[in-house]
Parts: structure tokens; sequence; C-alpha cells
């Protein structure tokens, strides 16, 4: 992509309701923008991690054996009536009716509408377990929504849903998506921890959250500093009012606290912060036996399907990466989130050797298949490296003044370190890098 | 993927409200399933063939120069007073309540918030020209949804808006954009015209219309049997009478129509029966007048950006295809939509060396990144022949008795043809073939 042609319009300002540094950045940096209360936009750049994420989470899934399919968002509302949740749910569910007064939902989670697809149409045995997921737009009318994408009111989510013919087939899956999960939060790059979750209001026993440690996280944890062990104080602890002192403390004062208790593996624990983008739950027969949702066993006999339930935030994970990855001058992106793994930076557009080997490099980068972007722009050379900061490009390669000695610099936006290398080595040392 | 494994529930019944074979043999098939009244489910293989065309759309827009976006889809009522569409629009566009009583909108187009979304944001002649678009949910409040996916209430659209400084440009777009909506169609292997067409309720003027051919079509054009010219009735004729007259005759019935006309060319004239799938036009400043977005020109002077919108009915192409390519046992995908490109039959799943030649093949064909899905259950050789024409798998290789003398069959799901092939080599001519 080129620069010049693209639409990623960053700005000095944030919004003034922008507390968290995810939002700031994801805004000012070009990634989203409010179209309304908890409404966000993805802009280009955004849209590509957006996208970056979406196919890694997809690839792991459908490796684990699972089926995409994509369930229409409105949904009539007798499906929520024959489940008891038009009910149970509150007004984070919200309702519509249509031009023909026929009331829907706008959906908040699927459950339904997966059991109500897969009843009848799997009927023994035989061909189970199944494993269906989709990865689609959900809608939560949220009385405060905050934070950018981290609490909003549309969103992208991924929902699983497994069926099985016992208990022990459907933790045997149980097991097997926590273990995809947490193929996927690798492959993006992230820091998080498997924890002890409260199943909360979806209903059934054993669950765990995914939580990408954070300062910023809403959630506090405690973690074992020595194995993987962690656990969401909310189940941890079953005083409320410590839970309660405890959520309010930030961060930097809960490093202070000393825990008493050990992990069982002996070593110390202590309290984190995390942003829950993943919960996986099992469901047991909830759902099948209130839709009367029924396989025919080895021996004829009706039963109602064992059921487990897999989550992922995928647009919240836009944020959490960067809550995770920032620093004071903008994102930070994993690599295999950034928007381009390369910018190159051509200071000064006026110099014919600076924009020729601009130029040459890309076009070898992109034959190359390398996502690479070329700042084109007839801008200072000041501007263009302080938007590269911003955004968060993994790699910059600034083609500047020491060109005519035969000089450029790769910069490496993590650690902010600028290496010179030989232009004629440099598309090598790139290749090397990625 | 293995059938065994797969959620592919195919079955006799098609809805009693089926007319179309693509309405029909997409349920029949298990590709999609009714949520309710034009609401769809797709199904995994129904979500692999709109994953295909969504893919294909995407790429040839990017290599067109166009930036994806992805807006959301709840969008907030005053877009729509600004513009004056709140107004216009009619019961088609769904206005929705949230728990605050704040009003909304389930967007059926997008111009509102691409306009919004570009003011303020691309203030110079120098930014110039861009092209955004996005492959999103839509909804339209249809008083009679019918036909499937043809007229479904909820539905996949590909919505693209481009702005210029100059008519000039956003006319070169145009033609631009013409072009690439023609090599889309072509690489989905559609038989389709583009047509003159009535620019109707968007405003504007100069637009054409992309129709695939299918006997079953809602629109009646005009198209000339030499040239590439066309037209929907609709524009070419002032006699509302006449046009009527035509739209109730059936695509038959208008194949004995004599037409006096002849084309520019020189070449005769016939009636075509066509679906609509895309629709580009030439918006000039209409939105931008009306939301007051404007740039800075050459000469510093404020203008108002000339626009023009493209778009494309993703998830209606999966019912075109069908409509243009079936026949009475089912659907037959084209090479670029087919859910898997080759499907490994094995006839009698208790004969060791059957089996043993079907995994081998599946592995390879997997090895060369070949779409394969392997028919291993136990049902019977004719049940799962009339399942393969049922979905349409472009090629089905059969492997039965004739194994003992080292002969299995590869079938052209198009032609019906079977060829008999030495079983050491299908590989190789399987390879030849796709």
């Amino acid at each position: 992509m080129r620069r010049s042609r693209a639409f990623i319009p960053t700005t000095k300002e944030a919004p003034s309701d922008a507390t968290l540094p995810s939002h700031q950045f994801l805004v000012r940096g070009g990634f989203i923008n409010q179209q309304g209360s908890g409404l966000y936009n993805f802009l280009p750049l955004g849209k590509i991690v957006l996208e970056k994420i979406r196919a890694i989470v997809k690839e792991e899934l459908d490796k684990a054996g699972c089926n995409e399919v994509q369930l229409s968002f409105i949904t009539p509302m007798s499906l929520w009536q024959r489940s008891g949740r038009s009910q149970t749910m509150g007004k984070e569910m919200l309702r519509i009716k249509d031009r023909h007064e026929n009331s829907f939902v706008l959906s908040p989670t699927n459950e339904e509408a997966i059991v109500e697809l897969v009843k009848n149409r799997v009927t023994s045995y035989k061909d189970l377990p199944i494993n269906l997921y989709q990865i689609n737009t959900k809608f939560r009318d949220e009385a405060r929504p905050r934070y950018g994408l981290l609490r909003g009111r549309e969103f992208l989510m991924k929902d699983g849903y497994s069926f099985h013919a016992s208990e022990d087939d459907m933790i045997r899956e149980f097991h097997l998506m926590q273990d995809t999960y947490k193929k996927i939060f690798t492959r993006l790059g992230l820091d998080f921890r498997v924890v002890e979750a409260d199943s909360g209001a979806i209903g059934g026993s054993g669950s765990r959250e995914f939580h990408v440690l954070a300062d910023s996280g809403e959630d506090t944890l405690v973690v074992c500093e020595s194995c993987e062990y962690g656990a969401n104080i909310e189940t941890l602890y079953e005083d409320e009012k410590k839970i309660e002192e405890l959520k309010e403390r930030s961060y930097e004062d809960l490093q202070t606290q000393d825990l008493d208790d050990r992990c069982s593996c002996g070593a110390k624990l202590s309290f984190k912060k995390g942003i829950e983008v993943g919960h996986i739950f099992q469901l047991g027969t909830k759902y099948s036996k209130a839709l009367e949702a029924n396989f025919n066993d080895e021996n004829g006999r009706a039963k109602a399907f064992e059921m487990a339930t897999f989550g992922i935030g995928v647009s919240r994970l836009v944020a959490a990466v960067i809550e995770q990855n920032h620093d004071k001058d903008g994102c930070v992106w994993t690599k295999s989130t950034t928007p381009y793994m390369v910018n190159i930076l051509v200071s000064n557009i006026k110099d014919d050797e600076q924009v020729k080997l601009g130029e040459d490099l890309y076009s070898k980068l992109l034959d190359s298949s390398v996502e690479v972007i070329l700042d084109d722009r007839k801008e200072r050379f000041g501007f263009k490296m302080k938007d590269a900061e911003l955004i968060g490009f993994v790699y910059t390669i600034i083609i500047g003044k020491e060109l005519s000695n035969g000089i450029v610099e790769i910069y490496d936006r993590k650690t902010k370190v600028k290496t010179s290398v030989e232009a004629s080595n440099v598309f090598a040392k790139i290749m090397e890098l990625i």
C-alpha cells in the first residue's frame, strides 16, 4: 500500500472520554472511529488488524475440527421465549419490532439459534460430536458503553458451540478448546493466563476465562509466578467485601500487596489485572433440555445433547493487544497483529536517490509477500516518524540523508532502537528479521 | 474435511414456499436454513461458498486500489436525519430504539456514514481520490421476503463509495469499477451482462446494473447477441404498459418474441431474464452537499466531493450462481465457487482396499492444497452419489468395485460424464483437471 493513496487519518487529538491507551491510540492512529455510543467503525488499518486476528482464530479452530457457520444476526423473539431467556435476560438484549410488528432480538449470543439448527438435523450418536462456530456481529445494549472497543455495544465475537453424546466427550472437547485457545493467544503474541472463572449468567459448571494481562484490565486475578495457575478473585474468595476492596485497588497498588497463600505448586502468588478475551463453559444439557433437542443413543433411546460453549472477543482483542503493548508514543503491534510488517519511510520525497531505493524495496518486499507500506507523502521526516510510532508498524526502514554514504536505518518500534544497515543489504536484513 | 465429521444436513424435502431452484437446492443441500422470515443461517458449506465469493470480491477491489473498512451496522438516526433520508426512505429502513430510547437504524446502505467518516478527515484535493468499501451485513425490511437468499431481509453486501475532486475523475473511477466488476463476475464463472439502468431511489446520473442471466431472473433485459450491449427494459422503453406486459411474460415465452430493433452494432437483439447482482452509480454531489462534506481545491476553495457508489450482493450471488447453474438433481457449482473441488466417494467403507485408496488420495490432495472432502460415511453408494449430485461438487472420484481391476471413475458434475481412470493415475488426472 502506498501511504499517499491510503485512508489513514491519524490525529493528535484523542476523544475526550478516552481514558485508556487502546482507546486513545486506536482513534489517534486512524484504526477506528466512533459512529455512536458504543458503535465503532473500523477504518482500513483497523480492518486489517481485525481480519488478521479473525484469520488466526479461524485457522486454529478449523485445525481442531470445528465447522464454521454464520447465523443470522437478527433472531426471532420466539427462539428466546422457548429457552426462557426472553424473561431472564435484561436490557442488554435489545428487542426490536419489524414493519409487521413481529418481535426480534439483536443477537447478544446464539445458544438458542444453534440448538434449533442442530435439533432434528443431528439425530444419532454416530453423528456426534460436532463443534460449530461463527465469527459474527453481536449486540449488547450496555447501559454505559465505554473504553472504546473494550466495552462497546456492537462487536465482533467468535462464538462456538459443541454437541456430544456424553459428558465425558464434552469434557474432552472442553480441554481441546482450552488448548486451541492457548494456541490462538500465543500466536497473537499475547501474555495471557487461563483462569478458573465464575460461570455467571450462562449457566452450567466448569468454566475458564482467558485474560490478557494489562495494568488497565477490568478484572483482578491471582496468578502463580511459576506454574500456569490463575484464578479470578471473584471465584477465589467468598468474602464479597474483600472482593470489592481488591477490585477497587489499582494495579500498582496491588503489586505491593503480599499474598499469604501459596500456589499448590509451592511458588508465590501475586495479583494481576486482566482483560477477558475468551471464555469457555461446560453447559451440560441446560439448553438442549429447555429446547427439547435430543439424539438417539446406542440403544435407540432419546437423550439430550451434552453441550459446551466457547467465546472469543475478536474486536475486543484489537484493543487488548494495545493495552498490553504500547508506550507513550503509540501502539506497539505484535508481529502477527501489525497492520503492516514494514513501513518504508522516504525522508525527502524530492531526493531521487531516496525515492528510487524506496520504490525498489517496496517492489521487492511486495514480490516476497511482505506486508509493506511505502510512506511516499510530501511531509517532513519528523511528521512521518511520529506517525510511524503512533501507528506502531513493527519495523520502519528509514531512508534518509545517510543514503549518500550508502547507509539506511532499520527502526524497531518495540525497542525503539535504530540500526544502521548498508543500503545494499537492507532487503536481506529485513527478510531475516520478520 | 471428512464427511463423517462435517455438519452437512442434506434432505429430500424442500421448504413449501421454495419455488426457485436455488432456494430448494441450497436448503436441501445443507447450505442454508431459514431462521425466520427473510433471515438465513449459513451452514458450513454455505459459509465456505460465501467466503469464496467474498474473497474474490475483496481481491479484485484491493488490486484496483480500494481500501476496505467496516462500518457499524447499527447507525444513529441523526445520520439519516441530516441527509433527509429518515423522511424519504420507507419501511424497508428499520428504525429501532435502544434502552435509553435513542433512535437507531439497521443499515440498509451506508452513504451517510461514509460521508461523515471522510468529512473533515480528507480535507485536500491532494488526498483524493479515495475509494472505501466494506463487505458487511445489511438489513432491509422487505414487506414480502421470498426466494431464499435472493430477496432476504438480512444479507451480505459489498458497498463501496468513492470520493473525487472532479466529475471527470469520478467518471474515470466509475469505469475502473465497471471493469473490476466484470473481472469479479468472470472469475466467479458467471454468464452476466452489464446493462444501462434506471438509477432509481439512490439518485444521481449514470448507472449500470450487472445481471447474471438466468431463466428465473426478476428483471427483463434486452441484450445484443453479438456485442456487449444490454439494457433493462425499464430504462429502454418509455411505455409503462409495454414494460408491465413484458415483465409478466416468462423466459420461454420471451424467446419467441422477435425484436424489430437492431443493436447499434447491427446484430440482433433478444430478451433475457437477469438477476441483479451489482449496481454502480455516479452520485455526484448529492450526499456531500446534503452533509456539507467539502475539500479544498488547488485554489484553496471549498468544494463538495464528487462521489460514486458501487454495490455487489454477496450473499445474493450464492443463489445467483445456482439459478444459472443447476439441473434437476441439484447444484452445479463453478470451479471458483464450489464448496469443495473434489469429493472422494468410497463406495464400500468395509472394503479395505477402497478405504486405503480413499485415504491415500485424501492426504495427497490435502498436501497439494486441493479443497477435498472424503465421503467416509457408512452409507450405500447410491445414497452418497445422490448427495454428491445435490451438493454439486465439481468432481467426484468414485472408488468402487472396479478397483479390484485397478480402475476408478472421475465424475464430472456439470456434464454428468463418468470417466474410467487407472487408480494409479487418478491423482495426476485430477490435478490436471482442476
